[in-house]
């Protein structure tokens, strides 16, 4: 077996990771973590540690960690056919499946599935064919994409330029020049705190129509947004803030994607963002929830109006040039099935509203008194808590005293998984929908002592 | 258990499948095709059609179909642990290990190596990072990136720029402006019928070069290409082709980015293209033949001299704002292992290379001497047929005559699969690696009774 000493030699020498500090790794500075199993909303790592994972992976291990059902789902498929393409109608029982069962849980209107890797690649997916809808309608100046400061939509070019934040834009030539951003729906950190949140929503409202007027509605195509904000912060919108918004797309002819990589099948309470929202889309971007993580899946749903335009441009020239050759990979499509059966089964979507609410509570029963809490905030499964140099005053913390990154480090002390969102001083959580109400105060006590040891 | 009729009608519902004319699919006007097993070069489907699929999927299940250990490994990993996140240090023994044999096989002067998911997000992390590489280097404006003509380097809005076929640019915008384009290296095309193999060479490197000069050297930051061109012909290059053209990069300074996505882990007969041709990359993309297509896994190999900038990158400016939540997926990593551990103990590598000979020359022997056959090449277990009017003046058939979709269709009703490559009427073939040498007889045999079928 090998020993850890041996993997941590080879992970400096040759691993590449995402989102690290690469000298520093590669000088061994940062020591690796070896992750070698795990059991509902517990990991656990080579040195023997145990710890709860109050942040899902990534935001997406929804049904836990260690399901026998997924797991032998994919074996099987991987016994009976690993691998064919989905080029030109192949496919496979499994995705076919996935398939009918994706749409029987979509929102109303929508069609059809268009299945990817990541989510990164599905709104790849869902810019591209946005453009090639307009083509088809012979509107070929209506391009631009609206997306949201602080919004996350990805990690490639195209989509990193859709997500507003700088830490995906600096050194990287980042937003390209066919995407424009409007204001984000934070009211916590809305820039004139004499707003009410209805006021606020208007203010987006009405940010979003300038920015459009001075565009030109010709050019603008699209509108993308999380129903609720993610890695930009974990942020609910404001009240009426999609009827708001939705109303100006409508005036305008502008399509809405809904990126509900990390709200779709299950976070929030409903089956989707979506619905929970009122939101009416026309694309809806879904990856994490669809396989729980198991294995690599995404895919972009397809509503009807962008779908018959589709079909008349195929209809006119020939064959759709997009595809991947892991598009709607049996195995991540055997892991969908299985996933999205569990997840019934477990009754996970009732479960992240109550456990998610109870949370919160938690969370502001242990920290909400706390000098240096400006805001506890969330929906479902997620939930957010800001801290501030100063409460009354709303004073941020100077970004170099790395408060939030500190509080994190002394919660893994703990025990517990949390995540420093980034560009600001947020602890944020999003365990798997599973969590129990033990756990949950778990996670709440956890987190009242770190504060506590990093900031008195 | 679920009936054909059943799969199909929930397949026109709802599946948005690559590459398909998505209104004769939805209209039930191209009958889906549900694969459901295989073995060795053999793929089965629901209704009972066993095929010898000579493409290997999309030239990716390299090892063949149905292979236990790697099925196996995928489901032991899916027990163990199906999924943790690979940010900030965070790893596997699979994805670690993988990484080691990955370098272990990899040309001189490579250093680590990005876990993607797929080919096209592979070249997004690379033109991603070449832009980043510049940027801490101090030259903002060197950013533009070369590809050539029938290149395939994916099908994102970057990565479908990169690809030079026009399938993946009408309609859809592209190329984007940072891309440009040179000389196909497709020396039974070239436009000059006069022109020598030697004196074509040298025609595509002063191609290169007056488009550099055109561009301003200052400008362009890397240079893009595939050991052989694959979706864009199956054309192995014309001798001393990577010499020639790395020679202009050299006096440039310009990286170049080898996309091994189809050519790496043996298909040519050697480990890489980039070795069999002696071309010295700064970075290689990989995919495909990485797990052989039984699970979605890629990777960016950067070379070292790229690697010490990034490592400068973060010490200056923090953690890489870069990666995919399935970044080094431990599903993918483990069926990686275990494909390459394969590829060896089943001597792959010298097999394609042997196989491939003979299965050229049978080709040979089998419609060499066709009216409407002008070309036969390839390189390792890459083949093509290209089809023509007629050969002594080399005219090409109209597209209009669908002449090679007509043969590969009657090649599939003799039992074994060829792909029509876009753009050209070139029957393609690149089986699984351990095709034997009866195999690669019956293909040749099937395409003499499909073409004389279709063309007499």
């Amino acid at each position: 077996m090998l020993t850890n000493d041996q993997l941590a030699a080879w992970d400096r020498d040759h691993f590449f990771h995402p989102s690290t500090a690469l000298g520093a790794h590669a000088r061994g500075e940062t020591p690796p973590r070896v992750m070698s199993g795990g059991d509902g909303v517990f990991i656990e790592d080579r040195d023997g540690n145990r710890l709860l994972d109050a942040f899902a992976g990534l935001y997406c291990v929804n049904v836990g960690y260690g399901r026998r059902q997924i797991a032998d789902a994919i074996a099987a498929q991987a016994q009976q056919l690993a691998y064919y393409h989905a080029y030109v109608g192949h496919g496979t029982e499994a995705s076919i499946t996935l398939a009918k069962m994706i749409l029987d849980r979509a929102p109303q209107g929508m069609s059809k599935v268009f299945f990817g890797l990541g989510g990164s690649d599905a709104n790849e997916t869902n810019i591209k064919l946005v453009w090639y809808y307009n083509n088809i309608l012979g509107r070929p100046e209506k391009k631009k994409i609206v997306s949201r400061w602080r919004g996350y939509h990805g990690s490639g070019l195209m989509t990193g330029s859709l997500t507003g934040l700088k830490l995906f834009h600096d050194k990287f030539d980042l937003p390209l020049a066919q995407v424009v951003h409007t204001e984000a729906p934070y009211f916590y950190r809305r820039a004139d705190p004499s707003l009410s949140e209805a006021e606020f929503t208007a203010h987006c409202a009405a940010e979003l129509e300038t920015l459009i007027d001075r565009e030109g509605p010709e050019t603008i195509a699209a509108f993308i947004g999380e129903p609720v904000l993610g890695t930009g912060g974990l942020v609910p919108p404001p009240a009426g803030y999609w009827d708001a918004i939705q109303k100006v797309l409508d005036r305008h002819d502008i399509l809405l994607i809904a990126d509900e990589v990390v709200t779709g099948f299950g976070r929030l309470g409903s089956m989707f963002g979506s619905d929970h929202y009122g939101m009416r889309p026309d694309l809806i971007t879904i990856a994490k929830g669809l396989t729980s993580a198991y294995a690599p899946l995404s895919g972009s749903i397809f509503g009807d109006r962008m779908w018959q335009v589709l079909m008349q441009g195929t209809d006119e020239n020939g064959a759709i040039g997009h595809g991947w050759t892991y598009s709607a990979h049996p195995i991540g499509a055997a892991a969908g099935v299985a996933n999205l059966k569990l997840i019934d089964e477990m009754g996970l979507v009732a479960n992240a509203g109550a456990v998610g609410r109870h949370l919160r509570a938690a969370l502001r029963d242990a920290v909400g008194d706390h000098p240096n809490v400006g805001d506890i905030r969330g929906e479902g499964m997620m939930a957010a808590v800001e801290l501030v140099k100063d409460r009354d005053s709303r004073t941020f913390f100077d970004p170099t005293e790395k408060a939030a990154i500190r509080v994190v480090a002394a919660l893994l002390s703990e025990g517990v998984i949390g995540r420093a969102m980034p560009q600001s001083d947020i602890v944020g959580f999003a365990p798997p929908l599973c969590l129990t109400t033990d756990e949950a105060d778990q996670v709440a006590t956890a987190l009242g002592k770190a504060i506590r040891s990093v900031l008195g």
